[in-house]
């Protein structure tokens, strides 16, 4: 359970720093080096709190009525990762001297990154230095870093020194025009102190005015003397010592951060939990680290066997998705995650449909916290829903942090109306899943209820049917359409699905509850219902498939073929408008649709869609190709699924899309997980349960994965010749595997029939 | 022919600012006091050269790939409005002492702005003040000032500083969170020297690189000693003098004005015109101005009788759209004319649609020089053609000064593919008025082959049909749509317009010339003739009319009664994306389709459409309501074209869209002469020459106008009887009334039968 690369390259230095960043839902910190790099080397030197942001104007040119007016980002914090270190008089640097070895690795069971060096010094002094860090997961706002340094051909003086660094400015390149080319600095070093050997320092974002703190602190072995000094913005403690040939000398660093959005008082709270945090050394906090995985690998094992590469992709998406996402029902997940700060730090629905089905069959208790997380934004999402027109309902923001819309174009931003169903489909499965009746009186039904309203006030009846006119799919290729097909479809899903949801809490008799809280009447359900049963569903009868929307069919089929490859991804080469002209996806959401919602579809329907958009998707969003993969599974294409899925599941190990550099693509780590359990497993979460058509690509011997449903622990592993189910904890259940229903009480072993 | 406002009002100041303006095609100068204002008055002083431009780089939050990259801003220019008075040692001052007389009138015959004031000073010494002001017609370089001083109850000395600023800023507005809250200085200047009496200033835009230059030089009667200094960016004359009570002394001031964009050496340029200026007085200059005058209203010459308010401003459109024309070739027509910075001085497709049709029946040659203009721009076009995906074509820029697109939101800016065909309307009809077979040899048939092939890269065949995807029509309140009636017809109507005209220039054995330069092929005809008898325009069955696009009549229905008055305009106070989903119109593109291309189409359905599309459109744009008042009175409905022709007529005068402060309408001028002559008057250019339903509201006594077609001068009378047709010079032609064929050879008086 270990990613693992060789050999220093500085063009790699970015994408390193995001591949072997460390996170655990709250902090999240980038691979930077902590002796740093020469000045014109590309390094994004980032540590980040989920969801600690600044915040600032939008500037238009050309202002309409509603736009969103304040961005909202992703502040790169107080940095503490600096270690300067002088070897014997000689600084090290892996550019300069000679790297005999240099190896980085995060090992996945431990929850520990490593960076292992053999240093030959331009003066010819050989040492061994291993730097090792872990972002707790036990103790959420601690991170534990340690250097260990053994020389090898010398004996002699080792000077380090650790800062604390308050200047820090967010992402910014000189040579690319797309970004930044002077940093940004968001936020403001309110306090820098240094008492009884702990480097403290409070900080204020500059609009947002939110507070942080950070308090560092060390342990050397052998214990070294330390000088304190305070300097403007950056606190340093300076250790001094001597070292024998052969013998080693190491320190720990124990970084704490806190912020005003979590702790009543930043300052004070991060002092007590580096005490605790001091209080064990880093092979105690790796320890337990190691117990707090234990568990999460027993409930997400997934694996394959037959391919060690896939593998090891594999239990890096989990193991990133968990560093991901916030668990304190403020943090969602970002789309890079806490790896770094592209698309400025915003959640987007990439978290329901993409990244929620892992938890939710996983650990449900972490599901909990996203869903608490998008409760918390609802009064947002009423006010955004007021910006956009509605007199009546919640829209969830397309893009943000704290439930505001930071998306500066509607077209391809609050125009997707369709998050609202994946939020609503999150609620709904979670229920499914868990049977927390308890949680939707309290929270969920009244979610579910102001986003059904929106659809109300967004479509309307015409000639019998109920249509949404002027929203944006998934595929944003075409935006500001008329009846997508993904969005009709997922409103009328989420409608019949509170309808069913109410009239279960009215049999357990607590319906009343939320009526009091919603003022929902009778009338509107029968409107939800009548609604979602008059959903216009475009459909095109000559070709026998979904269509994307109403007009999508009779526009002008573009040529991918003849688009030469550097043309691609089309949205950096074409103007939108362009694009809305022709049938062309960044991703198919019929497919994706499909996907969701199979239930009353033909299989024919299915199969002729999928080959139609097939042809006319680039896969220019790192959504794509995993839906491709499941949904080619599905239509019993194993070889092509097998083929899409190696291209989503090494996106960012091989930094495919070439941006791997700016952080992680989230939502492609849930895409790798789905795509073994949901693609070559075939689990559909069908009305009446889980339902399975496992299938098994040539090129793999088998694969396994655990799932949590209703109590239930299973295991599901499929060889060439069957796929068994174990119910490995809890009480059985009745699944439906090809088709046939089977109660499963303690194994199962269907044969693959293909 | 008088416009004239008594008394003052400092709240009106800066509507005055535009009314009163003067211009002349090439410069322009807002009515502001000679004296100024003191500072916290609202008041924009500006001057404006048409065309001469600054640029500056568009900022976008979420920038996708060709957005616009480069704004361009009509520049405030170098200010020599300046005259500080001062009366015996009082200076002079609208905001102190008393006004006992104050009235502004714009001359229309003599093309002369005057500002006639009596003011006691706080002294309690009365004194006459008499402004005036003309921009030359002859010399378009030239603004010519004078004051004429007239003490009635005392003698003394009188002291005028006299200035020439470049330190001047672009409007801004403290209390309008909507402008600039700091004025933004577009030039700088490079030179302010005084030589022999001339006060010369160079000036440069700070992006753009442009250079302009300034010359003013005075001449007083009784001749006055002067002073002059430079100080920083400011030149100035001081005139000192005594006057006896009763007697006066008269300043004049010539201002010559050049630009970098015409002149090679606009200095040397300035002072040579200067001198031509200065060898005739205020009166001379007056006097070119009126026999100018003179001829544009023996052609231009439309009036109404019974209603003297309407008559003034159907003269002041005529006016204003003399005053705001370019005829160099290089300048065209601002949608603020040159009297203001409403829209940063951009061209767009009002010039053709709006304004032209006035140029090309009363006056052709600047109809032609307007079309010249447009020709300048056809590199621009094709690269704009590229940008947005085009592989050939033109397409020419929705928001302009240069010809690059300046549209900071293309769904409504670039995505208004229909300016094509306005720019090709404009040189058909040009063509047909003219028979200028010359010039579409030369210029025009290449403009309309580039912007008819992009209509063939834009739209493509489905089902036997021809269909133009993802454009805005004219209304703004939907975007980016599918079949676009109004767009689909101007394309139908563009493509068989360049087919007929090449069938002409065949017969006349000049296509091989068109040919060589545009490498036009028959089958690229063909494809032409093709499309356009295949276009496909959207009807609706069941209501019998036009759809205004593909979907907008299924959509949700405005209703707009419920919305209370102080939500209009609408585009104020809700999002754009709440408007594309409502059947509601900004205005009513299928009305304007139907006054523009009438021919084949039936009587009920224009009629039905009018009725349908009349109650969903607000009129929030300036352009709605005088094309409604053409097509009421198209339909029979008189009194209602006519209660619509007094709403657009004192758009401006009365200010009812409370913006005449930031400049005029101009393209409402164009709709005020368009309401008679095509309103009321029923002229329409049919393909085979001009066909008249004249009708009179019950509230106008009469009214005529002149027109010039095929090289003829027409006069049409209208009264309550009859209309009468006088050829007035040049041959008789056939002309259309009621439906019947006439040949006008002399006269021809036929019943108003309604």
């Amino acid at each position: 359970m270990r990613i693992r690369f060789s050999g220093f390259d500085q063009k790699e230095l970015a994408r390193r720093e995001t591949l072997f960043h460390i996170a655990n839902g709250y902090l999240g910190m980038r691979a930077s080096f902590e002796e740093g790099v020469p000045a014109g080397v590309r390094s994004v030197r980032g540590s980040y709190i989920n969801g600690f942001y600044d915040s600032a104007p939008i500037h238009y040119e050309e202002k309409l009525y509603g736009f969103a007016q304040t961005q909202q980002s992703i502040v790169n914090i107080i940095d503490t990762q600096g270690m300067d270190i002088l070897l014997d008089g000689e600084r090290f640097s892996c550019f300069e001297g000679t790297l005999d070895h240099f190896e980085q690795e995060l090992d996945m069971r431990r929850g520990v990154y490593t960076r292992d060096i053999t240093w030959t010094s331009p003066k010819g002094k050989q040492t061994k230095l291993l730097f090792s860090r872990l972002a707790s997961f036990d103790v959420q706002q601690l991170i534990v870093m340690q250097v260990q340094i053994t020389p090898i051909n010398w004996s002699g003086s080792i000077q380090i020194t650790s800062s604390q660094h308050g200047d820090v400015v967010q992402d910014f390149d000189l040579h690319d025009p797309r970004k930044a080319s002077v940093g940004k600095k968001m936020i403001d070093v309110r306090e820098a102190v240094i008492r009884d050997g702990v480097l403290l320092m409070t900080a204020q974002t500059t609009q947002s005015d939110l507070v942080m703190a950070s308090a560092v602190t060390h342990r050397s072995v052998p214990q070294l003397p330390a000088e304190y000094q305070t300097a403007g913005e950056v606190n340093e403690a300076v250790f001094t010592g001597a070292v024998e040939k052969n013998e080693s000398l190491t320190l720990t660093k124990y970084c704490v951060f806190t912020d005003a959005r979590r702790f009543d008082h930043p300052k004070e709270d991060a002092l007590a939990l580096l005490e605790q945090a001091a209080a064990a050394d880093f092979a105690d906090w790796a320890q337990k680290q190691q117990d707090y995985l234990n568990q999460f690998w027993h409930h997400a094992g997934a694996s394959v066997t037959g391919d060690e590469g896939l593998n090891a992709s594999l239990t890096w998406s989990m193991y990133t998705l968990l560093a991901s996402a916030g668990r304190d029902g403020i943090g969602n997940i970002a789309s890079k995650g806490l790896s770094g700060e592209g698309y400025e730090g915003h959640y987007f629905w990439d978290t329901e449909i993409y990244m929620f089905p892992f938890f939710l069959l996983t650990n449900p208790e972490i599901a909990l916290q996203l869903l608490r997380s998008r409760a918390a934004m609802l009064p947002s999402a009423k006010e955004h829903a007021r910006e956009m027109g509605h007199q009546t309902g919640a829209l969830y923001a397309w893009r943000t942090i704290t439930g505001s819309e930071c998306s500066a174009y509607f077209p391809s931003g609050s125009a997707q109306y369709h998050i609202n169903g994946a939020v609503a489909r999150a609620f709904l499965t979670y229920y499914q899943a868990t049977g927390d009746a308890n949680f939707m009186v309290d929270t969920g039904a009244e979610i579910l209820i102001e986003t059904a309203r929106l659809w109300m006030d967004a479509g309307h009846f015409y000639d019998g049917q109920f249509r949404i006119d002027s929203v944006t799919g998934p595929d944003e290729y075409s935006c500001v359409v008329n009846n997508n097909y993904y969005t009709n479809r997922s409103a009328q899903d989420h409608l019949n699905g509170l309808v069913s949801l109410c009239a279960d809490l009215k049999k357990a008799g607590r319906l009343d509850a939320v009526i009091r809280k919603t003022g929902l009447t009778q009338e509107e359900l029968g409107a939800f219902q009548k609604a979602a049963a008059s959903m216009y569903l475009p459909f095109d009868e000559t070709l026998g498939i979904s269509a994307q929307d109403d007009a999508f069919l009779k526009k002008a089929r573009m040529d991918l073929d003849s688009i030469p490859e550097e043309k691609f991804p089309l949205l950096l080469h074409y103007h939108p408008l362009y694009l809305y002209r022709h049938q062309v996806c960044k991703q198919a959401d019929t497919v994706l649709a499909h996907f969701l919602y199979e239930e009353g579809e033909s299989e024919d329907v299915i199969r002729k869609t999928y080959d139609y958009y097939e042809e006319i998707t680039t896969h220019d969003s790192s959504l794509s190709e995993c839906m491709f993969s499941m949904m080619a599974a599905r239509t019993g294409q194993v070889e092509k699924a097998f083929s899409y899925y190696r291209a989503s599941a090494v996106l960012d190990l091989e930094d495919t899309h070439g941006n791997t550099a700016d952080g992680i693509h989230a939502a492609n780590m849930g895409g790798c997980w789905m795509g073994i359990v949901f693609g070559f497993g075939g689990l559909r979460l069908h009305h009446d349960g889980l339902v399975f058509r496992p299938c098994l690509p040539k090129e793999l011997e088998g694969y396994a994965f655990t799932l949590t449903y209703q109590g239930s622990l299973i295991k599901v592993t499929v060889d060439q010749t069957a796929a068994r189910f174990e119910v490995l904890e809890g009480a059985g259940l009745d699944i439906t595997v090809f088709g046939t229903r089977y109660v499963l009480k303690d194994k199962l072993s269907v044969p693959l029939n293909g």
